[in-house]
């Protein structure tokens, strides 16, 4: 059910309404509004309740949530809204845990432990509302003192800014990217055999048994995206790469990255692994990833899942030049 | 002199060598050969001589500059080489700038004070070198505090990382994004009429008088490009957006951008402008941006000059369907 075009994690459901985020007066109304949205969070998690084998968000009420809001290690952050419909808010509390899936009357409610897994679990229009509110969370529980002075920062603007207490300091002065939440843009590549027939997967050493997926690696300052994508393969596979087509991106909010999807058509086919990013990379025939996502008897791989931009870089690949 | 697919900033002359920013041996011993390059940062400038209009990066060999790589405030980053000829390197101080000058044997040096202005009169290897330090010594200017407790923390790996100083610190368990240099993405988008003969041009009270150019913004955490797109289109001249494809990319390091430059084709016409952030937007014919850019006699608007990543979207777009 996720269409060509878009990946997990990009659905906008909510019109984020950036303009109301300096109205405090209007987000305090908002925030006591009985049909006013409320996820919670606890170590970047967000509760989920789990009938099935899928999960879905916890929504909380103003009611429930009110005297969590006043603790003074909740972070709260304003995620949007549908023009006159209901506001949503994220917030995170370090509060026990225990305590806190008592107030949800859900069943098989629990914060998840493994993020890169569970948060995969969500249906989309959920998933893309937890790709901006755990990006945000997690950038307030990193950056919460000032990187430019050391000082304590206070959250600002519905929790989309950060501003330093020290009255002194130069981020005070001008605009700072300091004070906003950080988007790490990340390269992530289909890289395609010089006779297109084949492409380069490789492994991590943390992948399950047999899995293998695309290379990627974080943009560095000063680099464009196809610069990024030729340094990283051959950084880790030794091989070279001439044009590179951006494809699609996809937030992967782990904490904040932005994945960049691209195919990369190499001009040299040797590979020399580096050892301490990958553990193996291996040209693949078509045949053996068509075989992989269609789920065969005994592929020759393991492809990531359908959620990661990976697997959709690949499976657009098989599509382009086979009669499928 | 820019190829169609190439922006300003963006070429890379230099092989980064990220493997060899671990190895303190070869790294300490490059800084020490005769034929190493540095380039010198006062306030995030470097330092230029002038002979003529443009300008060119005054190099410095190792002899002398030692005493001023040993002073505390000294920031040093290592850009890269090609095989085994001379290392690059680049580094920030805080000495007095007209002693720095004195330092240079070329002719017509200074430090440039407006860098949106001044850094534009590199050559394009140049431009690519200065768009890598520019953004890691600003990073390292702004960053020289753990964001995530508060304490100092100190350069690694060749400039390209900092760790903080608290052995207590979260930030050293596993990978933490707060030790990496940011950089920050931002769409910068030419929006065309329905009609496809107009785009949608804006500016700011801050541009030079009559000097129209793209609508731009930062792209938000869990949010495609596609999305930041129409968002930003939308917020600030109030024209909805509907398909958008990917150009090219430009860094900007001013102090660490990467722009994201897009086609973005309207689905409205209206312009509501958000006065916060823009004076002015309108829709242009295509024959008054083909005047703009042949500098016609007075035409409808001045655009962005040809280093921008704005000017070559114009450019590309009056390409696309015009007898040019
Ligand atoms: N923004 C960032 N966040 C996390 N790790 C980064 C970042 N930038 C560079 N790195 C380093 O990049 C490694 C992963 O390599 P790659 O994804 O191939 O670039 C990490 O283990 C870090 O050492
Ligand atoms: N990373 C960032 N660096 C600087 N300003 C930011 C950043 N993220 C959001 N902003 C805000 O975005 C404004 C510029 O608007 P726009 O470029 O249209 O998104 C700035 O004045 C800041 O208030
Ligand atoms: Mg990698
Ligand atoms: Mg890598
Ligand atoms: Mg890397
Ligand atoms: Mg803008
Ligand atoms: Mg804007
Ligand atoms: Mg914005
Ligand atoms: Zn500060
Ligand atoms: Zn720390």
């Amino acid at each position: 059910h996720i269409s060509p075009q878009e990946n997990y994690f990009s659905r906008e459901t909510l019109d984020r309404l950036s303009g109301k985020r300096t109205d405090e007066a209007w987000l305090e109304a908002k925030q006591r509004k009985p049909d006013t949205v409320y996820l919670m969070f606890s170590n970047l998690s967000p509760m989920v309740s789990t009938p099935q084998e899928d999960n879905s968000l916890c929504r909380f009420t103003y009611e429930t949530v009110k005297d969590l809001l006043q603790k003074p290690a909740t972070v709260l952050i304003f995620l949007g809204g549908i023009q006159e419909t209901p506001a949503w808010f994220a917030f995170s509390t370090d509060e026990d845990a225990a305590e806190l899936l008592k107030l949800c009357t859900e069943r098989n409610c629990s914060f998840p432990k493994m993020p890169n897994r569970d948060l995969l679990k969500l249906n989309e229009e959920e998933a893309g509302i937890v790709a901006q509110a755990r990006s945000v969370l997690a950038w307030h529980s990193r950056y919460s003192f000032c990187p430019t002075c050391g000082t304590s920062t206070k959250p600002e603007e519905g929790g989309h800014k950060r501003i330093c207490l020290n009255s002194e300091c130069r981020s005070l002065k001008g605009v700072h990217n300091t004070c906003y939440p950080r988007v790490d843009p990340v390269v992530i590549m289909l890289v395609i055999h010089p006779d297109g027939n084949q492409c380069l997967l490789g492994r991590k050493k943390i992948f399950p048994a047999r899995m293998f997926s695309c290379l990627a690696g974080f943009v560095e300052p000063g680099e464009t995206f196809e610069d990024a994508v030729r340094r990283e393969v051959e950084e880790e596979s030794g091989v070279q790469v001439g044009p590179v087509q951006y494809i699609s991106c996809q937030p992967w909010p782990m904490p904040s990255n932005l994945m960049i999807g691209c195919f990369a058509v190499a001009i040299s086919t040797d590979i020399r692994v580096d050892e301490n990013e990958i553990e193996e990379a291996r040209w693949f025939t078509r045949q053996q990833v068509i075989d992989s996502l269609f789920r065969e008897a005994s592929p020759a791989f393991i492809a990531p899942p359908r959620q990661t931009i990976a697997h959709q870089l690949i499976r657009h690949w098989i599509g382009m030049n086979a009669n499928l």
